[in-house]
């Protein structure tokens, strides 16, 4: 029997992924990859004003609360395994060892492809951050002579999943995900975020206009497949294929 | 039994199809595709350069060469349709009645997707100008209203061949075509273009470089397939996908 | 008295002045501005695919519905004047008489600002059309030597409006409108839109999420007016003020 | 009676906010805002050489005389409060202390907008690591869980000042701004910047000819306010209107 | 003895070779090049505002008052050749006969390089496509098969001009020149602009600023010649050369 | 007798100058300048798989193996100087004192010009780190205050060789080296990488076509050069002249 597929999301904020590739990943997952889910902080100082407003809340209550929903995001996902490498936000920041871990993962996943943050975000400097960090270490993996014996990475796919504004960022969709089979878990794990439930409909209302941008790619006015809801994501590198 | 798939290459000159494309014309019309070229026009005043340089030599005697050179090229990649339009070069130009006539021919061939050339060309007028136009009769192609009771095209994608000296045009490949098992049928209709002799050895460098390209895109110093000509494309417009 | 302020927008296709920038008509003609309404053509050829797919429909009867609709839809919003030229779709093209008619609009108008469609449009080149002909007819009418003894123009910002699918146009906001006191006018003129039904909650949550941007922008978490429903433009002039 | 509206400007080096935005500064204290001020360094390794020219110069010395000239050309400007951070320059480098004070600085002074370099600087490094750090701490600021208690910010607009040569900045303005009531103020700042005379009349002659451009810009050859002397600036963010 | 080189500038209105490369044709000249320019228009509806405020203005005296200025300037910079091809303006428009009179003067010249607009200018669109044009007839004299027997020209670069406002043109300079020894001869020719005396001083102020810019890229503040005046180019093409 | 003059380049790993501008170096130093080469690491994790393949293979080894490589390639060259700074690599990292010692190097070579790796690049982010710190440690050996009493550079042009696929990163050369005069000590230096074989044969035809890159540019059909191996660079700074 074959090893099943896999695939990497690394996540700035404990959110990120739920927003931003949650269909992605239950798609995956209901075909049978093993999506491993690196959260590299909670958000927890700066994505979790709702948390904050509340009288006596400390750091350490903040980031349990954000583990738990990230926790029960990912298992509405159908994530097969959750990092949460807990190095802090606002700023965020890797020191060699963090990253070494980081390619660690990297490594140990073997990922056919990768999920990352927009190369340019002027809102959230973590996001852009966590995107240079990821193709540093998806580099660093890939290095024959990084920790001789482990298995080096080959050429995965780095997708670049949505941004909050995504003009602001420059970020430009070249690939449409339909996600109409699993957008019962994309919902089911949104609601999970009740920290930020103001963005609960508006990452729905994303995904619908999205699936129309979806048919209109796939076949205009003269057909296209149904699809409800979408995913858009940005390649950074390019694909190889035997047919057009 | 279901319909062939088709495709739709429009080339501004009667070899560009050839340095530019060959491979996945040849690839595809293996796969069972039945591949169209359109040659907006000859090439006659400004690619025919050897040409013009013979004694008595009239703009009717370079057409018919080039001509011949196209026909015996097309064979040897295994073209459906080689249409020739004779709309003229340097410049080439197209009015209403020009571009009617190539609407219909999307119509008719309904292509999966279509070929041509990059949005930018300061060395080529010419080139760009026909890039321009593709867009615009795709368009017109998709109107219910142009010609009611044709049928109507769906989105084809506009896949951007590779230019000479790619970095002037701002042209960026996005996908890599595997065009190994078709080349010799490819160096065999680039042969058909003598009066271009000194471009043979540059297109089968490029295609050997850009197989270098293919491996590291699919699988860097740890595999990937052994590719040893390739082509690249830039695509125009986003691809609709059930799996990342 | 002084003069009521006047705005000016252009509109490649019947409908596109609706679903675009309905909001900041109908929010312009609550402040008092005079808003023309230039629309090209009816979109009778190419964006009413609903009507020609009724059995014997013809272009005329296609171009009254067209018309009839953009009516009703000007009426909703409170536009002061629509123009119907009239010039036809995929393609659309102006002559020189042709521009001299929209010449003539804006200098009639003088306008404080105008509106038209983004700078890139490779799915509807009938819209990158309408604005390079914007541009040109705006340095027209500030010609001194043209058609001398009319009123020249000023210097009018060009705010481009929303585009279809922004991040394939390179189309960027730098500037939130909050329409929601007029939100029900812009819903009403949609509404009208009968041939293209399934555009309406399209833009309907598009207002939506472009009143959350609108949000981000004006004070983020920390605060910011409600606004439910905005629109976005990009101008394409600097501004001049006398305070940042 | 309500607060005085605020402004902040993170200048790399001691004179950079002479130059680049002086008649902003004076503009704005002349309309009743707080403008702080923040060196980051004096620029005295970089941008002294007139003082290291001269014989037994030391590093403290050319430290108290650019802080010498700024004090002064801050007192010309109007400047509410200067803050010296003396991080050195050439190359500048904030650790997380550093950026920490800067945050305190940012809530403090609570701005309506902000000031800062060009976002990319082939000449000088220091510039465009200045504004990647104004994004990073203005991202802190706003975050809830940093510092808990202290107030936090909005969205404050930052605003690029002109960068010398802007062409390689790739620094594009989006607004200009009249400083001709305050243009003796800057002049009287530039003229204390007694280390680079060389630039007192580059920045004169700018300033008219951005005036030039405000014309241009508000109202053409049919009128437009006479400016006699303007700067430029580059928004990062959109802006929030209800009114184009 | 051998011929003297050439050069070709190609001037959409008939003031633009003045101000944006008067420096580099007396330059030249000065150096024994024969510097040909081609005035596609007058300017005469279009950039010659102040003489249609005259009572009783006509078009004819228009264009004879432009041409005796563009005259006058030729002769103060020592042009070889002045061509008024008197084309129109606003809108400036080439058939394909007045493209063939332009592609018979590039091969007349033979230039060893050409100059012309900016490659985008939304304030003035007679600026983009006088570039639009030139690429395009620089492409036609290149065509063996264009009227055989005439001397094809080789691959002049084509250096764009500084448009007014450049950072809205996307215009970046790769080249200053100092203009110097000549820069008596450009202001005299800038003089015979009587039309256009706001002016004057602002292409001198900018001609300084460029002389800083020569001396920061040639040397900075460890020397660089001491220019006074100078004049910036955006190249098209590449060099070629034997030395770096 | 004046001084010879001088070049410098900075290759992020051992065998990346022998690749990217192997030509230039070897010309450089038959026309009698002194060519100074900066390895920051020997590319010992990242780009030496080869060696990692051999059983019990240790870091030592390979830096051995790589730095004969090297300084073989670099007398095949005529490299002047060879200097290896064994940064250590994938990641490459510089603190303050190595970057120091890369100002001095700059300082004491007072170089004519600068080589160094493109802007970007995803596949590799030691080589964009590179030139990042390259025009950092350029400001700094530009600044009087570094160091009083050493003496200052200018400002020497920095040129971006080529970096493997191009398009990718964003790399557009702007000047083609003729290296014909010196192409067999460049594939002498190329024989030296004994580890990476696979890419001689990919740089040999690489040469080739940016060769007929060159004869495009120098003269196109009507002539040029008969160059048969050539280099392409990219310029970050504008060129100062006497003559266009």
């Amino acid at each position: 029997m074959s090893e099943p597929r896999t695939a990497l999301v690394v996540s700035a904020h404990a959110a990120d992924f739920v927003w931003r590739c949650g269909g992605a990943i239950a798609l995956h997952a209901s075909l049978g990859y093993r999506v491993t889910v690196v959260c590299l902080s909670f958000g927890e100082r700066g994505e979790s004003a709702k948390l904050w407003k509340q009288p006596g809340m400390t750091l350490e209550r903040v980031k349990d609360a954000r583990r738990a929903e990230a926790e029960r995001a990912a298992e509405a996902l159908g994530v097969h395994d959750l990092v949460c490498m807990d190095l802090g936000d606002y700023p965020l920041r890797l020191d060699d060892g963090d990253k070494g871990r980081l390619v660690d993962v990297i490594r140990d996943v073997q990922p056919s492809f990768m999920l990352s943050h927009s190369r340019y975000d002027p809102y959230n400097t973590d996001h852009m951050y966590a995107t240079e960090v990821v193709l540093e270490c998806r580099m660093i993996a890939q290095a024959w002579g990084h920790n001789p014996g482990q298995k080096v990475v080959g050429a995965p796919q780095l997708y670049l999943f949505e941004p909050h504004q995504t003009e602001q960022m420059g970020w430009k969709p070249d690939v449409f995900l339909d996600i109409t089979p699993v957008w019962d878990r994309k919902r089911a794990a949104i609601e999970c975020m009740e920290g930020q439930e103001h963005l609960w409909d508006y990452y729905t209302r994303l995904a619908e206009n999205r699936a129309n941008h979806f048919r209109r790619n796939s076949g205009g006015q003269a057909g296209g497949r149904a699809a409800k809801y979408a995913e858009g994501f940005q390649s950074v590198f390019p694909r190889t294929v035997d047919e057009l």
